[in-house]
């Protein structure tokens, strides 16, 4: 799953690396950045890689990160216990469920998921919990996996920090400029966002420069 | 979740006699019976209950109900173990998540699925253990699962026959011509699909007459 951002295309080159063959699954939902859609797409096809493209759209929003009614919150404290509007309800249980489908049509094994549980926003559908718990489920929905040919959803990054990420992107030759994580999808990436400050703080503390900021 | 058919129009009917205030969720998918959508828009509009409709395709097919060069299968062996083409992979996995979604952002307590594993095709997501693990599951992906605010999927069909769905259909005097199942979506029912035929038998075995067959 692909979504044009640091974690998400660090994970697929960390696919690469262990010499898998993935297929890149991009979601178009509405989302304010949908410019990451861009960045995926192209960072998919710089690397001749098969992607999908699924667009959908969620009527009831329900996220400041859908809703033009409401504001990207900025500024905030980082590692807040605090959810913040840029939730999504589900959304990645949607994201997983379409992959489930490809996986299944497609007799892929492994569904490599960029979700990470330390540097981020506290995201329930970003915790180790949830993924096991999402797996098993997954195996019991599909006729592969009552089979006994079982799905399995990797994490990778789970446990890293950004700046752990950051540096693992270095090490893979992530094209950095190739990645999105502004939440609010402008020309240039607004710097007080969640996504920006993670990605700053990541950059600062390897002491390098972004960049999408020159 | 309201396809049109009768199982679900059943539960939805169902729901209304118990006093629930439903909000229907409706699915346009690319199935061959999108005739089916016109229906459960019909049997919510009827009832004046709020409704959407999600609309989304699956590019890897893989199924005989999405797929134009495949074709529905015809006089299949009710009840057999084998699994047929009409499957879906993932497809009910995904409608969840869809209401999943909506009930975390409407804090709606129950989703209510018309799967019935009794007269059915060997759906693997259509049984009580896939049920209770996407469950499981939905709770520990929400916020509000997490906060102990419990969703709970309900399938109250689940252990019925087509008869007496139809029967129970019939007590809660369900629009049955306005209840499609056919997964050809011609004109008329095919009268030879599964989902036919299911249905041909319930009518056959409560000697009554389908509206549809007029």
């Amino acid at each position: 799953m692909l979504s044009g951002g640091l974690d998400s295309t660090t994970t697929l080159y960390y696919v690469l690396s262990k010499n898998y063959s993935p297929i890149c699954l991009i979601f178009d939902y509405g989302q304010k950045h949908k410019k990451e859609i861009k960045f995926a797409k192209k960072i998919a096809k710089n690397l001749g890689l098969e992607y999908y493209i699924i667009k959908f759209n969620l009527p009831w929003k329900g996220s400041s990160l859908l809703d033009k009614n409401q504001d990207i919150p900025i500024n905030r404290k980082l590692n807040s216990t605090k959810i913040p509007s840029t939730y999504v309800p589900a959304r990645n249980v949607i994201f997983l469920s379409y992959a489930i489908s490809l996986a299944e049509v497609m007799k892929v094994k492994y569904i490599f998921y960029g979700a990470n549980q330390v540097d981020f926003s506290g995201y329930p559908d970003c915790r180790k919990e949830f993924i096991l718990s999402f797996q098993k489920m997954a195996n019991k929905a599909t006729v592969l996996g009552n089979k006994g040919v079982k799905i399995e959803i990797k994490a990778p990054l789970l446990k890293y920090t950004k700046s752990e990420i950051l540096k693992l992107a270095i090490k893979l030759k992530v094209p950095l400029e190739l990645t999105w994580s502004c939440y609010r999808g402008k020309k240039r990436p607004c710097g007080v966002c969640d996504a920006c400050r993670y990605r700053k703080k990541a950059f600062l503390t390897l002491g390098i420069k972004d960049p999408l900021e020159n």
